[in-house]
């Protein structure tokens, strides 16, 4: 049986649960800011954006363009790099577009943090900022609806020609996004409608009809924002064209094969002319992939894409597709930590059950980019797996991108660290072992910014019938839904991530029917016994009744106001072992405890976490050898580089961390990296000496806010 | 006290030892015609050399150049790439330099094997082929003496302006190199002349004085050649340019430094302009370099020039600079493999510890220049230990660079290998899962062919006081030296690797008195046990007397013809486990006897060897747990790929496996790779399941002789 659902409107959500306000509070007053700060390159010491610039110069030529009339001469097509910079830093041409190709969605994604911020936090400064931002941005689009600075200011004769690598769908994806988180935060319309021309545009030159282009984006997200774009305006149009984009990809004979040979004869050689089909997962139709490959955010947002197009269009092919690309993610690919795409190459899926932790890539996108397929998926069909992987990419990963402070942020998200290595070793050379205060290629922090200031969109969903209101996250606050026509108000109070319970009170102003579908978390044991840590006030006279299905608890019947769900899950240690198929992992053990995967530092348990090994026999042999101790974690680090890279404000957040039995093989004397060795490199074999240790495990996202030391999820068994 | 010795003249030395015999005749039969045919183009499917084109294109400018006089033009120096190739293969210009920049070496390392090959096996029709061969280099070479192809026929003007790059004293070395092996393997000087007149050329041109240039190879090898050219002629002069490029190496102002600014400033950008000083060892001063680091292979080659020069010059600081060098290497940077070089990156030593076991670079060429730099060591000073890694290296990573069918090699020597990796993951590009026919960048091959034609050339040196001879291998053959005036000839029957025993008999015109040195390997236990292995009857009377020092068996005394030295060394299966500073070898251990270290093929043991244990327990509570057997091994695999590349002839080799007691971990039902999972990725930790199995271990020299298969050095414990 397929349920659909839907999220709940983002004003219809208050988040005050004290975990994810603290991080929405962080990026509202730390993360927004500087974005707008870095928009405008008004940030000291980091590489301008020059995005802002970008949109005024060609508002400025759309000016010209008017005054002149048909005297104006626009640009030819000029390739200036995939990104290019002023020749003097100090004097960038008014006139020129600056950056990467894709510079423009450094606006939609910071519009996009905006809009849900002011969801949760009405703020009339960052509001006039905001639409101030968006007068420019829409002076920037052409009569014809087209909005991509990059075609705008170097020239339209090739816009749409090099789709596998210039991103203009993907800036019409991310430009949507913004828009409609803008309209739903403020209710102005002004960007949605801007957004709208541009995919009319869009969708007049992309097509199934003669004369139309059969190109799809070169980067996906186009896919999943016009889905969102259809939903939102219940126009046929954006879904025809998101599905035109999802069905034609990958299909012979090949787009980009032939974009690719086009320009070869053409003697345009923006990019090399070759192309990595699977890396932009156009190596074959979507329906007949069956392994998740290429670019990791890529290919999360093609799924989400897919998965929002397949419940809209109601297709079960494509929506068998999408569960057999999440089965190869979640069965064979996927981090502990949430983490997706584990090689540098191409920033990309490795191949099954290739899960590096020292080198993984594991992109703070990428995580993100499966929550939201995982949303996509919970859509489609409620069952607990998709919550539970949805979950475990929001606590860990994602949050891990980000500092305590708000103030730097990874790109990559290992499992493992040694710092020596980082600063030595090329092979890891994209593993960094503390955070950067910003990147060239800003994908990450306001990725994270969008998805922080949005959290409440994964917790909820509403069947598609308004039978059922689906919680998928325990989350602190206020939800308001309109189950079988009755205005339902949920008011819950969480302690995620660190204690299973809480409650929800149900407001009513009548008694009504509908049901509650509670997720019963995979951390919290068996499902009969989650099922069973959950009690509802109307089962004790009837009105409700339980069932469980795909891992949803169904609480159904009638509600009164004042009814009371009270939950209270187990939340016990787990030392977990990865699949032997994983070569990395052989011999070790990993520490989670509910949604959150603990990782062992430095800091506290000093260098060469390789010869610290959790004493996994005690550990079997009694359930209680973990101690669970909550605490209050100090954040901090000062003047790590010249850079300030890795700089940490102090701050303090309560947290848990585990003390773990363990045993330590003792480093042998004088065998220091440094010192002059007199410790043989090969010597007999003897069982490694052990010295018993506590180990403490700190939760993985917030590791690396005390300074550069080691670090490492999986601690040898 | 120090005792300099230097080998026996390598006609001296007559190798009948069934190991090495069958890998010289593997090497003369296979390798030294595969070779010649690769020099003049002949090989069908392989990528064309060029290196005879190049010399008769420079021999043709030559003659044109006689023939115009004045007239003639020489060509103005134009930079065609660090490779050049034909526009049009099929037609290659005959008056243009194709290749790499170093493609002459191709010859001088043909030249060289064909050199010791000749010393065991005169070959009329070889020689007459090299005779030829020789006569077409001489005549490329200038009147001046200088003899590069490529600046002869790309332009004189810019000769030695690019020693960062360009590998003119790199040609030089390995010219010397062959030169002085035709001369020993023939007594023809025409090319030993033609070398000579090179390196005086070179003389003139570098050096200390006002006027003359002061740099030094970019690649190291000119040293150790100029040094050998120097013993053979006597000539002073020869010692002293070699001293002047180790002594001024790193220097400051540093000469690479110099050489990138001019270049940037003449608007040269033949290659990059910036350099990587520790790559090429110039970042210091060679006496001042404690840390072996950058390009293996030229690290090896200065640190063997290093020691040939702190011997003929009797220079202490320069040999303790040796020492330091080869502790660093000795105790943290060197595969069990003898291998050295872990990062492909640079092709490099990576920092201390850091020994990758699938992402090993380990090229052949750097186990080959380690047994160059220990037998220089040994020369310097008679310790076991150097013989031990010269062993080490000879027996294995040298041996496993080439296919036991002598036609195909590994430029790489993983020590782990998981095809599947090798094929879909880019971090391990440069690691293959079976040899290759040949390669553009022809340094392994002909460096193989080179040491094993001359492998008796580290079997013995000769003190220079003529007092003791050592026997560093144990080599079945014939040996002459002159000791103390007497001419001794020894009579050496062995069983290496596979037996510890065997014997030489002394024959002798009349007594006399001198001394036999025998190494006391590391692997047959503790040094008094080693050396209570050796019975010399001389001893029975008094005649003999033993001492042991620094791992050597000094047997002194009145030898008489038909004395005998019986050997008989213990050959104990050694488990071994790396110190724990090696990250990548923690949990794990690996097997060596003798002088062969094991490994664990897929062949032999199936798939998934990440999942084999060693059965420690059992080994360590039963010495004699771990069996050895002597067995046929049977080579060879049949059309691997479309190139043929890891095709092996059908060819038997007497060997000697491990049988070891051992474990595996079950592989989840349905988690291959390829099956639909239904095994979760991460699951409740409990003790791995235990199936005993009896691992096979074969040695590592003979691994990739079956086809794509896994390879692992190390078992997990």
């Amino acid at each position: 049986m397929t349920q659909y659902s839907k999220p709940l409107p983002l004003k219809n959500v208050t988040v005050t649960d004290p975990f994810w306000h603290t991080e929405q509070e962080l990026v509202r007053t730390a993360v927004i800011p500087f974005q707008w700060n870095a928009l405008n390159d008004n940030v000291p010491g980091a590489a301008p954006s020059y995005c802002m610039h970008n949109f005024k110069a060609a508002a400025a030529q759309n000016a010209r363009k008017d005054t002149e009339g048909k005297q104006f001469v626009p640009p030819a097509y000029t390739y200036r790099g995939f990104e290019s910079k002023p020749d003097d830093p100090a004097h960038p041409d008014p006139d020129k577009f600056y950056g990467f190709v894709f510079q423009d969605t450094d606006f939609s994604k910071w519009i996009e943090a905006v809009g849900y911020s002011l969801t949760q936090h009405p703020d009339a400064e960052l509001e006039k900022t905001a639409d101030a931002a968006i007068d420019i941005v829409c002076a920037a689009q052409l009569d014809n609806g087209y909005l991509d600075t990059y075609y705008i200011l170097n020239g339209m004769d090739r816009a749409f020609h090099n789709l596998r690598w210039h991103h203009e769908l993907y800036c019409l994806g991310h430009l949507i996004e913004g828009a409609i988180a803008y309209y739903e935060g403020t209710g102005k319309d002004k960007l949605l409608k801007a957004a709208e021309r541009f995919a009319d545009y869009v969708g007049e030159y992309f097509g199934p009809n003669p004369g139309q282009c059969k190109g799809y984006p070169g980067h996906e997200i186009a896919e999943m924002a016009l889905a969102r774009l259809a939903s939102l305006t219940g126009e046929k149009k954006y879904l025809d064209l998101a599905k035109f984009f999802v069905d034609e990809r990958g299909t012979e004979p090949n787009y980009f094969r032939y974009e690719g040979e086009r320009d070869k004869r053409d003697g345009y050689s923006d990019t090399d002319w070759s192309f990595d089909y699977p890396y932009a997962q156009a190596h074959k139709p979507v329906r007949e992939q069956d392994e998740a490959v290429g670019h990791a955010v890529r290919a999360g947002y093609l799924y989400s894409g897919m998965a929002a197009v397949a419940k809209l269009s109601d297709d079960p092919s494509l929506a068998k597709a999408c569960e057999t690309l999440w089965r190869n993610i979640v069965d064979k690919k996927l981090y502990i930590t949430g983490g997706i795409g584990g090689t540098v190459h191409g920033e990309a899926f490795s191949y099954n059950y290739d899960l590096p932790n020292d080198a993984a890539y594991s992109e703070s996108c990428a995580a993100i980019s499966l929550a939201f397929f995982a949303r996509r998926m919970l859509e489609l069909a409620p069952r607990a797996e998709y919550a539970d992987v949805m979950e475990l990419a929001l606590y860990n990963t994602t949050l891990a991108g980000m500092a305590l402070d708000g103030k730097s942020f990874f790109y990559v998200n290992p499992l493992e660290v040694y710092p020596e290595a980082c600063h030595k070793d090329n092979r890891v050379w994209h593993v960094k072992p503390v955070r950067q205060k910003w990147f060239g290629c800003a994908c990450c922090p306001p990725n994270i910014a969008r998805i922080v200031e949005s959290v409440q969109e994964y917790a909820y969903t509403v069947a598609d019938d308004a039978s059922t209101l689906f919680v998928h996250l325990y989350m602190g606050g206020v939800a308001k839904a309109v189950l079988n026509g009755a205005e339902v108000t949920l008011d819950v109070t969480a302690n995620l991530p660190w204690r299973g319970d809480g409650t929800m009170a149900v407001r009513l102003d009548a008694p009504a029917e509908f049901a509650l579908a509670l997720r019963l978390p995979g951390w919290a044991g068996r499902v009969d016994a989650a099922a069973a840590a959950v009690v509802a006030t109307g089962e004790k006279d009837g009105r409700v009744t339980r069932e469980v299905r795909d891992g949803y608890l169904y609480l159904s019947g009638e509600w009164r106001d004042g009814d009371e769900v009270a939950f209270g899950f187990a939340m016990p240690v787990r030392m977990l072992k990865a699949n032997p198929m994983v070569r990395e992992d052989v011999g070790k053990v990993a520490f989670v405890r509910g949604p959150v995967t603990f990782c062992a530092e430095g800091a506290d348990n000093g260098d060469n976490l390789h010869l610290l090994h959790a004493d996994v026999d005690a550990i079997l042999g009694d359930p209680d050898a973990v101690r669970v101790v909550p605490f209050e974690f100090h954040a901090g680090a000062e003047g790590i580089d010249e850079q300030g890279q890795g700089e940490v404000d102090h701050v303090t957040r309560d947290m848990v961390r585990l003390e773990v039995p363990a045993w330590r093989e003792p480093v042998p004397a004088g065998a220091s990296a440094e010192s002059p060795a007199f410790a043989p490199l090969y010597a007999e074999y003897r069982p490694a000496k052990r010295e018993p240790v506590t180990a403490t495990l700190i939760p993985y996202f917030a590791w690396a806010n005390r300074g550069e030391n080691e670090m490492t999820v999986f601690l040898n068994d």
